[in-house]
């Protein structure tokens, strides 16, 4: 079973607001089996909205519609609806005109003509009750496609789709299985060529490699008649993919990075602290992000004045002086200065360059240095990262904790 | 003129990322007057590109294309434009091969075989150099059509279509000038009812207002004949609005909360600390967002465990002990005690329970105590914010600096 998304909205088609709603359904379909084939945005517009519901019609047995059925007038898929089905006419619904007239007597308000649309369907068409606004959505049939159109509010369109749409969709003929493993320390062309035979198209599991943040994602989507037979197939291909991978792997879901940190910590039973300059509290906001984190997690000095960076880790004056505030021994001295002063097992610190000013040809802009102390442990890692200052903070502190987890990992063997 | 917007990935049209490029250039087009009709998005799929392209192409002058350029098995967007442009050949261009080959160079990795791909474009194509990153984008003429295809990640997408696309295209027939003035410190209905007569629609500046990470923003859109008399207009209202929301009216731009702090600190020569516990972090991270915060930021502290707020920060052992680390007494010592410490002027400290667990009948999870300490200023404001973990996180250090811009401005009248 195909399915196409179809969202409305002059907002959308203007990028004023970020379509959120297509990936929910989208997600949504997944998890029901059903493939989304594409999505299209239309603006208010009742032509294009009845020729986008036609145009998927064709395509897909499933049209699933977001958006336009508003009480203003520049609410018109339901119009451009009645019009992909073949001009009819929109009909009053006495029981939706009584469940909003209800819903506005529950708000002690008064309805306005301007609702009275709401009430309206074309002929053929079902209502859908909205049990969170005035909107009621539309299902009908289009040729053999099922068209559902819900309001564009994402918690009433979440509410109708979850309660009403999705319990009356065919099981899909298929159980879909996502995974999605974050790796950490090279390119995605690195990553693609370890897995170059596994990504050929059509194949199931069927692998895929994003960039995001920093990371680089690889998505395992595994399919098979039911879910347990579709569990196993992902899981052998993340096995698979874990393994040609090996360091390169930090984990799976939010945080992965801050997560594997704090599991590493927490399986030794030992603390972290932070010493930050060029980052300004993101290591600390990163591994903090998880919950529970105050289990490992002790704290940290931003030292981004070289007066914080003496006073509060102990980094000497000499060391400054002679090698400048983003310079390895630095890194070194802020780790091990914030490892003591906290009584920690572990410190992280990153001193470097964020720009778009303060770059040299002998320290551009980029240029980061990332200290690891703990038990037996002292290095320090010279970067050059590209970006802007958002992607370069980013990625420092990414590669901190990177190498805080290898440095975890590898005392663990 | 009119423009249609495509994006490619199965990580799309699966909704395991929500589509932000395309909503992107949707607005930087307004901003050259060109309207864009419709966006679509299909997946990983030489067919499907090629089609989306090619209807496209057909229907507005103007098509761009994001996502697909990546160095692995499941980038076929420039197969698909190939396809598109009538089944040309891929052919390899010296150039965009010997970039490739000095950004490897520069970042000390060895270009793998699977990138030269990237310097592959149909026949009858051009180039386009990509700042950022290895994949290159393209453009090509399709009929009436001018298409320009971009990589997917965020960052190489809007530094190519600004640098490299924009500057080509035709101005469009009328000038749009678009501003938006964040606000905190109240709710969208709040703002909105201030505003109620300018926010009627098909008025012209036409008014609205979004909520997003915290901050109401009040968008405002002003259309005329020329880009002056837009900005005019723009500006009348923006005077408008500001006078009608008065304080809280942040500002501009982005980092628009820190941007307003750092001036403040600038404009009156003083300096800057934090003392962070529930945010971890986040507050110096948002302090130093801004470029050259150097100037005003000398630091702060992260006192996540309890030892750490006693022995970096000062806080007393009976303050602790008598009214818990959440509190008001710990929120006005952490204050207090981090400005001591760096010798700052002005000292921001926050304390709180993120959750989602820690939180109890007296003390819930979003209970947050906020601490100004500065010249003449020692305050302390208690907050209950909603949300999940990130929601408060980011809430809590959003209310922070604002109650910092406050005493800024209130110090200066």
């Amino acid at each position: 079973m195909k399915a196409i998304i179809i969202s409305v909205g002059d907002e959308l088609t203007s990028g004023q607001t970020v379509d959120t709603n297509s990936a929910h359904l989208a997600r949504e379909l997944d998890g029901l089996g059903i493939h989304t084939a594409r999505h299209m945005t239309v603006g208010d517009d009742r032509e294009a909205v009845a020729g986008a519901i036609t145009a998927a019609a064709a395509q897909a047995e499933l049209v699933l519609v977001t958006g336009g059925l508003g009480p203003t007038a520049d609410d018109l898929t339901r119009q451009g609806l009645a019009d992909a089905m073949g001009g009819v006419e929109l009909v009053e619904d006495a029981a939706s005109l009584a469940a909003m007239e209800a819903f506005f007597r529950r708000r002690g308000r008064v309805m306005v003509a301007a609702n009275r649309i709401q009430a309206m369907f074309p002929a053929g068409s079902t209502p859908i009750a909205n049990s969170r606004g005035t909107a009621a959505g539309i299902a009908a049939k289009l040729g053999r496609a099922d068209v559902y159109v819900m309001p564009g509010v994402p918690v009433e369109m979440r509410r109708m789709f979850a309660e009403r749409i999705a319990p009356e969709l065919p099981a899909g003929t298929s159980a879909v299985v996502r995974r999605v493993l974050h790796t950490f320390g090279t390119g995605e062309s690195d990553v693609g060529s370890r897995l170059a035979d596994l990504m050929a198209r059509a194949t199931n599991p069927l692998i895929g490699t994003t960039v995001a943040a920093g990371l680089v994602s690889v998505r395992v989507t595994a399919r098979a008649q039911d879910a347990e037979a579709a569990r196993a197939m992902a899981d052998a291909a993340v096995a698979e993919v874990s393994s040609r991978l090996g360091d390169w792997v930090v984990g799976e879901g939010d945080h992965a990075m801050a997560a594997a940190v704090g599991a590493g910590l927490r399986e030794r039973g030992q603390t972290l602290v932070t010493a930050e300059s060029c980052t300004g509290g993101l290591i600390g906001k990163m591994v903090t992000d998880p919950a529970g984190s105050s289990d490992y997690y002790l704290g940290g000095v931003v030292s981004y004045a070289n007066a914080a960076k003496r006073d509060l880790l102990g980094v000497r004056e000499q060391t400054l002086a002679e090698h400048g505030a983003v310079s390895e021994p630095v890194a070194r001295e802020m780790a091990r200065g914030a490892r003591e002063r906290f009584g920690a097992d572990w410190a992280v610190s990153a001193t470097g360059i964020a720009g778009p000013g303060g770059g040299s040809e002998e320290k551009p802009v980029g240029l980061v240095y990332i200290g690891v102390s703990g038990p037996g442990v002292d290095e320090a890692h010279r970067h050059v990262l590209p970006g802007d200052r958002e992607t370069i903070r980013l990625r420092a502190a990414t590669a901190a904790l990177n190498h805080l987890r290898l440095a975890l990992r590898a005392k663990q063997h």
